[in-house]
């Protein structure tokens, strides 16, 4: 029997698992290091919290929870006789603590704002090989489980697939802290029905139930929260902020922000700077919700009209009005809020912009070209989902469904 | 029949109580004020989260779900024959969603440090007062409630008192963000019982045992939340870097921070302050959590070794070791941890005192001189619950239990 | 002000949604009514806590529960400017109350077999008739509503259609006591949006992503609960004991049973006997899911084979194998299973039926030709929510499927 | 790696837990045993849910539950390096499924009613030993524990003691099912904290808040639940039912009731006709909360006026009106009662006593005579709760409270 040196075992309070246990020391210390810390300045939802109050849930609670429930899958699937050595079972947690490491402030809001041409993912890679070389290599069989490099597929799958720890736990923890129930899905009974096939991970036929469930909630909490457009109106908001502020920047203005945010408002980093200058990963490493925040606070009393505009339509929650169709916006409807607000702000040029856009959302629930979700039969056969559930026709809801949204000053 | 125009009509989605209904047009253009706004930025338990990391709610959602109790009060009170006119209804519901709307960054963490000798009460008033000037004097009546200056004194007592919509908001909110449920409380119980006997609130004898319960609960989220020791520990430590940041920025040291904060840093403000310049109560008005870690993180690179170490451990979570015991640390002890730090970071004359220090948490449950609860017995009479609980000593309750704690760094 | 005389009034404690007060005396009195008081006797979902063992709630609940709910539609409906008497609230809310008076023991299960050719609405509308002479007619305003018969529509409505207040707390209680997550639905939020336009109910176009959950939730619950196998062969072999119990009754056998019981195991009653019997109808009121167990517990040691076979197998939960499939079943299959068990039991006839026999099960989740769901969009403009919900074809889930169940003894 | 053999492999889907899994062989054929499957047809907490409509659940429901909760505490145990074999453990899991399998119908209400002078638990080992005969010893081992006959005493400590699996079901089963969230308690916590010192249960000292409202819930549960007035009515009446039935069948009087009761009704059977005559154990193997109340609802028609008048109480709910306090009744008071009551039905001598007498009711949470907590401390040291616990005087809560009872009938 193992036990644990106590010192070191931690556990954590989660208001939706409960008590998580920590009892690997290597997990320990990476949860300690201030690269994973840092996940704790991370709002899982960026601005969602202006629409849903309690969504001020962060990324490091999320990392925590998907962790956690890596580790009933783990327990299952050992259960059901497949093995997995202790050594994959540490992989495989780091793999899913890590997976969104690199997630800048206000998690996919700032996306190709702060730094352009490289995806929170790419970020994600560069820390992990940061924090493989620093632990002396030890997280060599997580990083090639992350990579899909691995022999057992469905440990890869436990992190990034249609079924992962990922979108199980964030489903959960964004409907528990938004109050949307009807994103609430059987976490626990999906985890119980998986299985493996081929190195490949599937679901017990009896499950198939939960599994439709949770491809519907998804979608709906697509519509409800990811893509609500109170929600969506915030974040082009705070991207025309930043946008703007980097114009100023770029014309040398005067601009109040923190020493790590301004790097990246004077300069456009690609992503091979990013690879070449370790100083820049540094710093982006340092960056969070705080420096965003508290710069457009500043910037709500800067000279610049547009910029202080902007940043007191965040801080005090005037947001854009935003209109939501299934077909393009007219021109003619385009431009006249455009000359409306050119008139009344004095714009010039292209000005009118920063208030007046359109734009696309997008949500395809399930795809059954890229993602599969394996069901096993009772005689041990495998379909896809999107062909065994006979009851709804699942490969309905794979089809994209686009809207187009208009934003525009509301009340200016 | 009264229609409310839908226009103004707002439905807030509350984790907890799920729909919250604002069809008041007074109460929303209150809560769409910049000032209430600036809750949303403050969180409502300070640095808890860093022991329990999904305690990141605010003041904001606080004060709604306090309002939200408020109007389940009146209805219980109303159904009971007691009259509350649609005025005092109104009344009663702006003092509660006001009534912390003079907290600071971090809540109570701060206060006296940012400001001295001027609590968040006395800010709030100035708050409310500065509100019901702009709104022409619609709040009157609701200060007065505030105040205890009106007849009805069970409606102030809905605001402030042992069993005020604050505190049953508050308990059953921080119980469900940190996941500690032995503070989980039957809300909805208490509400139903309360009562009024000569224009105090009281409780039917049969909500008794809900009484007690709440109390207990009351006091077991005292030590296992407020006072938890990791908690104490983190705000002492950011208490610790301010005193060190206005020791600098007194000595005319360069001084990163946020515009807002900066009059906070330089000057000791007084109540007196306060009062005579507008310009000073907007600024606070404008600072929030933001502007605090924001300069924190800053810090961790300033030259100042004692301001970048101790910004360093808060930012990274190196917090301060810390003991608890019942009785007084002896001068050895604390001598020997200061004499440690002194020789290990060179440091000199008292600036041990940033590294080690005592101090003390107190915690008593029950009042019975100050705080009554007033059961109502079926025979009309009205006794204290610390006389009428024959089952459970209630005022040994009140017992203040006082323990002593030391601080000292974890390692270093 | 009104307020109630406290003698009268009572709080009953749901564990889904808490307090429910009951204010009103005369439907204080219905509750207290042998008629009513018969319904904490029967359960909700017949058999089906031999899958899940938590699913023992009754008719009593569900009914206190409904009329909870019918409180919170009136109140959302009276907000909206829709003008509703309290006359008229009171008979919505008896309508609801008595809908399900009529059910006999088991709920469904055993309809069409202790009484033939009546179904429970027509039982239930005699248990009204009797109760509103017995009240002196104070039930007449409840009876029209409940026949539809009433001006106001949507009064009928919210008692019964897609989207009335039974669904609503059966989805959501029979979801509790099973523990079956998927079927939990939204019921506050769907109330919360409801509305009524020419009379009719409708929906706010802003509740359609809950009014899809709801669909999708009540098909999931079909197949999880109302038509789980294990659950149908309960039900089946439930009706052949009973079956085989009349057998040997009409052949003038011994057989004990309890003394309402009787008359219904040695006639056949229809629903012409039951109209012009009034002795008939109130032994049926007596009647309950004791009298059906406590007989079958005896049956157990019948000197009929056949009898105490089924019997036993329901009492010790031997329940029959059940198959299920997309189409029939084979003949070959059927008689192979038939002569097995004649053989094994040396049975005669078509008594091998009793042990060897095939089934359908039939869902559709929402019809658009008998159940319109109207959606209100902001224009004031009607739709049906399979028109509306461009993201979801709804129309699909409205197939009926149909399955088939081949039922046989395990192991015998 | 242990693989499970899938058709013994069951899932058990409990609304409090979720998913229950039972893999062992032996464990499954337990469950599906005709004595333990009676478990379903006996409420766990008698007649309670004529107070709290939800409360239905059942004792095989609770047996399960405290199965699933002795597989935590394991695998604690076990996490923290104590040592218990998989032979144990199945031990101690079979010694908590089988702990309450004496019990007879309605539960702790008819104890000392059907047979007298043997408890429960006297039968519960009868049970045992029989299961133990016809698994051919297989049980040898969870009966030592159950007897306390093992030397590492904490498994018998984990069945039975002030901490054992049976008590942390219960308070939140119960709590669940009633609804009284005043009995909400933190069972996932105390089992994290449980330890061995000396082969003694223990618990950890940061578990200590989690004890104490733990012991607090239980006595808040006694009072709102298990000692709640109606209630105590409800029994006492169902016992006077019984009484009534008892002595009218000892005048050899003719009375319908169930095959399987009629042996308890003639006649008056006592611990030791229990032990030499298998026909009554098996007998009362097969009695169930049915026969009791089918009887009973024929008896409601039972010539004998005060069989039919008790009865009839009970089925329709016209309770016995009862009074508490903390004082015995005068003999004033009750004969005033008998008096009115037999002048009113014409009673004889002392028939009264069916209608009319006085109890009493007797609570103490928490005895630390009889029953430790043991708290273990960082240092290694061991003391009771009662002790260690400086914040609440726990040893306050272990006085017995002790209060009268007077029952009379309501309105008759």
């Amino acid at each position: 029997m193992k036990t644990f040196p106590s010192k070191k075992k931690t556990i954590i309070n989660d208001p939706i698992y409960g008590f998580i246990s920590i009892s690997d020391e290597l997990i320990f210390r990476l949860i300690e290091h201030p690269y994973f810390q840092r996940l704790r300045r991370i709002t899982q939802l960026g601005l969602t919290h202006l629409v849903y109050p309690g969504a001020k849930h962060t990324r490091f609670q999320h990392a925590i929870g998907a962790m956690h429930l890596m580790g009933q899958a783990i327990e299952v699937l050992r259960s059901k006789g497949h093995a997995i050595t202790d050594e994959e079972a540490k992989a495989v947690t780091i793999a899913i603590l890590l997976h969104d490491i690199g997630h800048g402030p206000y998690s996919h809001t700032l996306e190709n704002s702060i730094v352009e041409g490289i995806s929170h993912e790419d970020i994600s890679a560069i820390f992990m090989d940061k924090l493989n070389a620093e632990f002396d290599g030890e997280l060599t069989l997580a990083l090639k489980v992350f990579r899909d490099k691995y022999k057992k597929r469905f440990l890869h799958q436990l992190v990034s697939s249609q079924l992962d720890m990922d979108r199980l736990d964030y489903l959960r923890r964004d409907s528990f802290f938004t109050g949307v129930s009807e994103g609430v899905t059987s976490t626990e009974r999906i985890i119980k029905m998986l299985n493996v096939v081929n190195d490949e991970l599937a679901v017990d036929y009896k499950g198939i139930y939960s599994i439709e469930k949770f491809i519907i909630a998804r979608r709906l909490m697509y519509w409800q929260v990811y893509l609500h457009k109170t929600a969506v109106a915030s974040e082009y908001l705070l991207l025309n902020i930043l946008k703007r502020a980097k114009e100023i920047a770029g014309n040398d203005g005067e601009l109040f922000c923190s020493p790590v945010l301004k790097p990246f408002l004077h300069n456009h980093y690609t992503k091979k700077d990013f690879l070449k200058d370790p100083g820049l990963f540094e710093n982006f490493a340092q960056l969070d919700d705080y420096d965003i925040m508290a710069s457009v606070k500043a910037w709500a009393n800067h000279p610049d009209k547009i910029l202080s505009t902007l940043s007191n339509m965040l801080v005090n929650r005037k947001l854009y009005k935003i209109e939501i169709q299934n077909s393009t916006f007219s021109k003619e409807k385009i431009n006249k809020q455009k000359t409306k607000i050119t008139r009344k702000r004095k714009l010039k040029g292209k000005e009118a912009g920063y208030f007046v856009f359109t734009g696309t959302l997008i949500n395809s629930a399930y795809n059954p070209q890229s993602d599969r979700i394996n069901i096993l039969f009772k005689d041990g056969s495998v379909k896809d989902v999107a062909e065994a559930a006979d009851l709804l026709n699942i490969s309905m809801l794979s089809k994209a469904v686009k809207k187009y949204f208009l934003c525009y000053p509301n009340g200016l």
